[in-house]
């Protein structure tokens, strides 16, 4: 008995493990949705290949995740593709010269940068929209599910969503926007649109694939929400105190924006970022789900970001 | 007797009568579901409702007459306007500086020349996912239909519709793409991507919504690729021949570019349009539609069009 439960302990793969595991699958699931892609025009593939060759696969593991068990894997490897493609896009959109006009993204060429800007207009669209017809045709569920996947897609993208978040980020509020109280308030609802929005929308999904209880669904997505704010605050200090080599994009881009940390400074964000992911966890242990996991990737993006912060402001200091 | 049939022919509605009444229930939907994006950003609800200010609502129109009178009354609305964004989205894009560079559309400045590049690609993308959230959301379907309109219009917009159109129209073919069978080919194909598509996916929508038996499809597919292809020929026609103050939108930017003008000049151009109106009409009578408002439509905009390239010609000829 003394040496079975060794044996098993030994044998149990860790929660890391496990999302290696699920990563390979996905990459697999994503290779196998591009080359369904054919006859589209040769360009075009490349440059999608490219934007979807690389990055974290964090939307796709919170799907995943809330998901669990029950829920059939074809149907959450579609819907996790069909995240990552949405995801992929709004930074193919983002790095675009009308917007950030960043070169750098993931430690590579950025599709523009790479493609020509109208190719890269092209491949975001045609993958913004290749998510839709993926959500649309995810085998095994009831027709009112993937009305409820393609729901969840169009709402992320689109006018209350990456879309809006974007053009707020770039124009600013204007008076007929409605948005009169303070910094807070702004770079709250900026980063509610740009990165919370595609979060809860992978908890949401995650939520509906596994079948969980409607009761759930508020505190998955404050869940969602908290995650979604903590880790814009991260990345804008990382943004601020790293360099392109550290972080594999365009550093600085951020000066003049109003972001939390131009606010309030790097001690009060880093603060901030802290209680977001607190408030997150209780909601995650609120919804019933074993928070265990959860913690084990949030760690693994956090810690290494969130440690750099201090190192970098001393480095700042001592320059 | 005599009397009574004087009457009723005196208030019997003409078919243009009748697509000027389609034409204004139109606009006021458009106008309800533009009020439905707030709160999203100000600026990008100007530019939606700007782009869609003004329009033949050729495919809007078609949709209608295809669905009959049997279909469900406000279906056909919201669908014709998903099918409208689409259209004006796919024209934005085109439009773009890092596309054709075109700074007038429809007599009015391009949505780029007024609301700036990064919001013209924003509201394109926001009008292409808003048509799949009107789609997936049409009322007084079974869910199965709403799930075949998605999927009509997530085919047209991506990558063997409008986005893989745009990059062959702007890159040409490579010689991965698959075609070696010379010009006509080419042509053919970029045409039935960049407009075919479009025109097939009002037919076909409209086919769902009428609850069309099957075996019309196939011909009701046809009528959408000929018109397409004949709209596409008067279209370059058009461009070549005349000036901006004809056609409301920048002419001559396909100089250069392999159209079936330039290949086979005006002349033939004007006979293959003809040509392709004639079989797209005989697919309408097979499919059992009646002719008779389609044709007064297709006339409409194609009399006026093709009529003025002999005129032009011999001006050109004078010069």
């Amino acid at each position: 008995m003394h040496q079975q439960a060794i044996d098993k302990a030994k044998a149990a793969p860790t929660h890391f493990d496990m999302q290696e595991s699920f990563v390979r699958q996905l990459d697999a699931r994503i290779t196998h949705h591009l080359s369904q892609l054919s006859p589209a025009p040769a360009r075009l593939i490349d440059a999608a290949s490219d934007a979807m060759g690389s990055g974290k696969r964090l939307r796709p593991y919170l799907l995943h995740l809330v998901a669990g068990d029950v829920a059939d894997r074809d149907a959450v490897l579609d819907m996790a593709v069909a995240l990552e493609m949405v995801h992929t896009a709004s930074l193919i959109v983002d790095d675009l010269p009308s917007m950030d006009n960043a070169m750098l993204r993931r430690g590579r060429p950025t599709t523009h940068a790479r493609f020509g800007e109208a190719t890269a207009i092209l491949t975001a669209i045609g993958l913004l929209n290749h998510a839709i017809s993926i959500a649309n045709g995810v085998a095994g569920l009831a027709d009112g599910q993937r009305g409820a996947l393609v729901s969840i897609l169009s709402g992320v993208m689109g006018w209350q969503g990456l879309v809006a978040g974007q053009e707020l980020d770039l124009h600013g509020f204007s008076d007929r926007d409605g948005v009169d109280d303070g910094p807070l308030d702004r770079i709250t609802r900026i980063n509610a649109l740009k990165t919370g929005a595609l979060l809860c929308a992978a908890v949401e999904a995650g939520a509906i694939l596994g079948g969980r209880p409607d009761a759930e669904r508020s505190l998955l997505r404050r869940f969602g929400e908290d995650l979604g704010q903590a880790f814009q605050i991260a990345d804008d200090l990382i943004d601020m105190l790293s360099d392109s080599a550290a972080t594999g994009k365009d550093c600085r881009k951020d000066v003049g924006k109003e972001t939390y940390l131009a606010v309030y400074g790097a001690e009060e964000a880093l603060r901030r970022c802290r209680g977001l992911l607190a408030s997150a966890d209780a909601a995650l242990v609120g919804a019933g789900l074993s928070p265990e996991p959860f913690r084990c990737m949030i760690d693994a993006i956090f810690t290494p970001m969130l440690d750099r912060v201090p190192q970098a402001q001393a480095a700042s200091a001592a320059r």
